[in-house]
């Protein structure tokens, strides 16, 4: 056990040289983000690739505590052909909870580990710009332009930004945006390296329903020719698509893995093997 | 009138030379908070400041809004000795609403002149770290420390924190803080050269109910005799308290002004005559 | 009036942030030059720019101390074709006069309110460089190079340079220039973003004859057209000339002014509304 | 597998964040300096240190290596009271083989990763100045001053300085020094936070006849009585009085570790049970 | 001869490395601030040990000339006890032959060899700061205060500032300044390595009218007894008395040369023999 | 004398100003090797240049001390058409000869005046990466690449790095590099201004038997000229190969001088007339 912990440390060798000093966005969602016990490994981890000069940048949404906000104020729903309306007091109660709660969670559980994290809104220094992306769907949100120069101030300072998903409007507005869209325009402005999504499952499936067809390594063409396909679970797509756009952007691998696990985010990272799925752009 | 018009630009430059590169807290709240015409109007000035090289730090407390959040959710309202309890989940309302929305309104209403603003909560970094006040009221927090890395980072890339009065516990948990005990605390700690409290009259009075009796100048000995008597307002109480623990810590001068009037902040600061009132440590 | 102050403060906003850390050349000259009230002014006014952030250059010359030191010296005068002939002799008068005597009263009228100006002859640090304009005329220069390496050292230390309008030959000779003209050179070799004329008339005159006919705003081809039409008043010739080449070789506005106006510095630099004529090159 | 891959990753978070940034002096000895495959699995594990951000700094010797040519060269070997007696000529072969041999080949190992290591003579910049211990053992070194200016710039440029233990005299002469006693004098003057002695036994051990008496933790007391009680392995006396040098000079921990169990070094710095023995200075 | 050459390169060696990036304050006047042939030769010399990296500053007086300027304007002299007073009047032709002609014609001397040279009145800046040393006396001033920001400001950008003895009052108007002691004043003030005067002699001479008593070195002490015993040569004595003054400071050589001697001034400096007369502070 | 002095003094000068900042490489070879009080001379006018600003690299050799080294250990020595082939085996003396012996004589010998100089072997860092020049004659090197990072640090940190033309190959062997060529190519990587050879004669000569046949100038392609006429004397080929070399690459000037003559490496780089032999790339 000696040799089999040398050899992890060893391995971890090349992983770590080729990640120091760069820029890492994680999408933070799913069960790790409810289930406390798991939000607090995940966020060790975060500290842990931090103390390794790892820049790490969260990007979270929240829609369950949000549709318990909603529930709590007996709030009237609206629907649009499907789709669930976002009307400007909704969108107040959106941000409360994003900004006010969920982003606060998130940023006080990784200060167990130091005063390291702080809260990052779209509003903020106007970092993430967005315009109305359907009339319908009220104050829901279409980037239009992330400004990565109080993120970089954050950066270059040693802190890890929380970044809720809400953002500003030309029009002095709020906007609630897709947290896997949010995190693909912050990694691809930002010029991160890489991109991790946290799910609850362990990567992409050539199929779904057949847990041994997990997907180890993808290239960009065959995320795009699967996203083609549309076999893909309904969960999945706007990641696959947010992946596509950062590695069109420049990012240079992004990666799916399970949330639940232990230490999945170090062991995808720092290990030869891997445990989820991970996605390049150049074909190898 | 070109002459009145080149005598007040002259007559600004000692008190502008005075607090070029300096700190200043603004205590942001009454009328000034809620009423969207006047913020904008507030908000201007205190650009203007930060053009003027001056370090401006916000702090705002929310009580209205926190009300009104309590009202929508038919909120259980405890009380102990006459004074509110401030439950666990009676704090997650508070955060909600500090941090989630009154805090991002004022940020927005700065960014319309350029995004120089960016949300803080007591909780980002460790910033403001309570212990419980008193037991029977709950979380509401007495300020144990005050850590200004993360505000001063900020303010050294040229943004104006505005600072949500939320404080983080050892526990982890939060706590809700009064807004002028913390903007007293936040100068001091970051050595302020002046903080200055917004509010809906014009300064401290002799006699409140003499309109006649408004004090140009106080210096810290008349304050707290004035608070020893006993008869300052209720409402300036805490405000001077808070005054007195500044300028005891090193804080130069503070200011009471109304928040009402176009430009108070402008000309409590850049004027030799001022328009509210001024507290100072020495004798002079 | 409190509305009127916080106006004008207010006013000031846009315009202090504009010229904030930019170089303002000032041609220093007329009564403003003469007489002493009138001096201590508008250095009160030039010190208050600088403690702005602004950088300001000043550049003078001194017909009339140095008429006044000619007589003193029974000093012959030679004329031909009209204009003075500036013989070795003669030259060495001027410098003495400009370099000794009426640059020296400058740095002192500036250094009452600090040790912020310093002296600058133009042969300190070969800064400008002349030749001979025309040989009949004798040391008169023609500006051939303004080396800015010491006017940057000495603004990046936060300093006033004052500049004397002497020259330096190649031969190792000084010589005299038009101040108008060096004001044009300095602010466009330096990069400056103003140039401001000092004078003892309100502005540029449509008709000088007819007091109600002041220019508040021309643009670079206006000024060209009224050159060409041989219009303009004698004196304000080299200026417009003068300005004309600042503003093609990149400097953004040229203002003439009234020296003897209060704080017509201020004013015409810091409010909507100015007081003198404006110079742009491009067309609004 | 994944389970304890996680866990390893994950505790080496502490020692990691612990180390990161500090300089650790190994002393390099036995048979992971003789052996190829040893002496390349060591330089990979240093490599992974530098990598994270340790300033290693490696002292060596080569006693094999000197043995080896005084016999190709029949060297006359001189013994004075049982010791070998240094002279002049046979320190002209002690440092052709450590500064021309030895510290080169050391270097070549390292630089299979990257151009990250460079050879250091105790000659080089004055870094290590010696006195005579014993005249009757001719230039048997004494250490009389550690510059560490020199090692400072190479730290500081982010190389690892091979260090030949060659001394300087104030005479010009060189002197052949103790490697363990010349680590714990480079770790002493140089501030590191931990000294590791590379050597081919587990650690310390309380019956060095007894494998089963390992000591996992020392503190600097009992290194003292343990030396004092001449209970102590012959070729441990040296590691143990440099330790404890060093210990005493403000050095946090010293480690004896077994080079020749793969990782050894990875293990004892990064995990929290260690491989082989710790010492420390304070009490816990 | 490629001996001697070779000789005395070498020779200048420890010399040049004491006094590299040092700061040396050169009196300038007599015969070589005339002769124009004596004063390129000069400044040659001193263009060279700034190029050596020597911070050169020059302080220099202009007796001859000012009487010329006196003689043409057929001023009136007044005489108060056998002492020249200094009217304001005449003050002012001072400063116009002191800044504006002597200052600048040894500014144009150095700047031959590059810009390196830049004139300083000791009013720029507030930089030499006096008081009227005798009311009967006018305008002769008595340094308060030298302000050596300004000379620091343009040493670290590597000019050679030469500075004119006129200094400034807390009254705004000029002082005269007996350059000899001016010079001695600003190498205390700035902390200069050595002070040089450059005069007509080839330095102290034990008794004047005896050519064969020059002194090579002196102490402090020496100079002190020389000075108290009456028999030191008039025009020697404010050099001697502001030596004293200098070393007391700290100055830690001053060298009293002959400017009339080619490269007297290199010699002196960079050779063990030296040429002048040396003052040191400590008994050797 | 004096005068002879001061000459002396002020020739050097434009050649002072003109190589201060510089990097100038000397290579290191014959008489002034091997001889203790040549070399001591040698190294002092080096420790006078590196004072003087400029940044010299030492570049040396060893045959004599090789060869040597082989005789005590009675080396077989092989040949391969009439040339001399290194062994592996060969070639771990010359390391020990090179690295461990010469070159640390040369690092003392310069540190007699201040801990200036650092030992560095090829290998350090990668520095010198060679290929095979010729399978038959085993480990002599083609220089394949300079990589001056290592080199630049020490210069930037001013030491005075002495090279041993010991070389690394890509197989991780060493390999004995010509000491000429290494010095040319060293001086081409780092942009050398100047590169010299220390010889034991006083230069080229058109024809050496004819001793008054001594070349003070010569241009590039006169050295290629004479290249091709085969007139060459053998010990200079190398020399002059290089030179070429190195000049081809923009290197200023090269530079063959007696290294026996007293101080000839200041008359050459300091003097108008210098003292050997001056090649330059340009025609003039």
């Amino acid at each position: 056990t000696d040799e089999r912990t040398g050899q992890v440390l060893f391995e971890a060798l090349p992983w770590i040289k080729n990640i120091t000093g760069k820029t890492v966005v994680v999408k933070y969602g799913g069960a790790a983000m409810v289930d406390e016990k798991l939000r607090a490994d995940v966020m060790s981890d975060i500290v842990l690739l931090k103390i390794l000069g790892v820049n790490v940048v969260i990007v979270h949404g929240g829609g369950k505590a949000i549709n318990r906000a909603f529930d709590a104020l007996n709030f009237p729903v609206e629907f649009k052909d499907g789709q669930r309306v976002t009307t400007p007091a909704a969108m107040d109660v959106v941000r409360q909870v994003l900004v006010g709660e969920v982003n606060q969670d998130l940023v006080t559980a990784i200060n167990r580990h130091g005063n390291l994290a702080v809260g990052v809104a779209g509003s903020d220094a106007g970092t993430i710009v967005c315009s109305t992306l359907n009339p319908e769907l009220g104050r829901v949100g279409k980037i239009e332009h992330v400004d990565t120069t109080y993120l970089e101030t954050l950066i270059k300072s040693d802190y890890i930004p929380v970044v809720a998903t809400v953002g500003i409007g030309e029009d002095g507005g709020y906007y609630n945006i897709n947290a896997d869209v949010a995190a693909g325009h912050v990694a691809a402005a930002i010029g991160a390296q890489k991109i991790v999504y946290l799910t609850d499952v362990d990567g992409v499936y050539m199929d779904f329903s057949d847990k041994n067809s997990l997907i180890s390594n993808m290239s960009l063409r065959e995320m795009e020719d699967m996203l083609a396909s549309g076999t893909v679970d309904k969960g999945m797509i706007p990641k696959l698509e947010s992946c596509c756009y950062a590695l069109h952007a420049g990012v240079f691998r992004s990666h799916v893995i399970n949330g639940k696990t232990p230490h999945s985010l170090l062991i995808e990272l720092l290990t030869d093997k891997g445990i989820g799925t991970t996605m390049h752009s150049t074909e190898e």
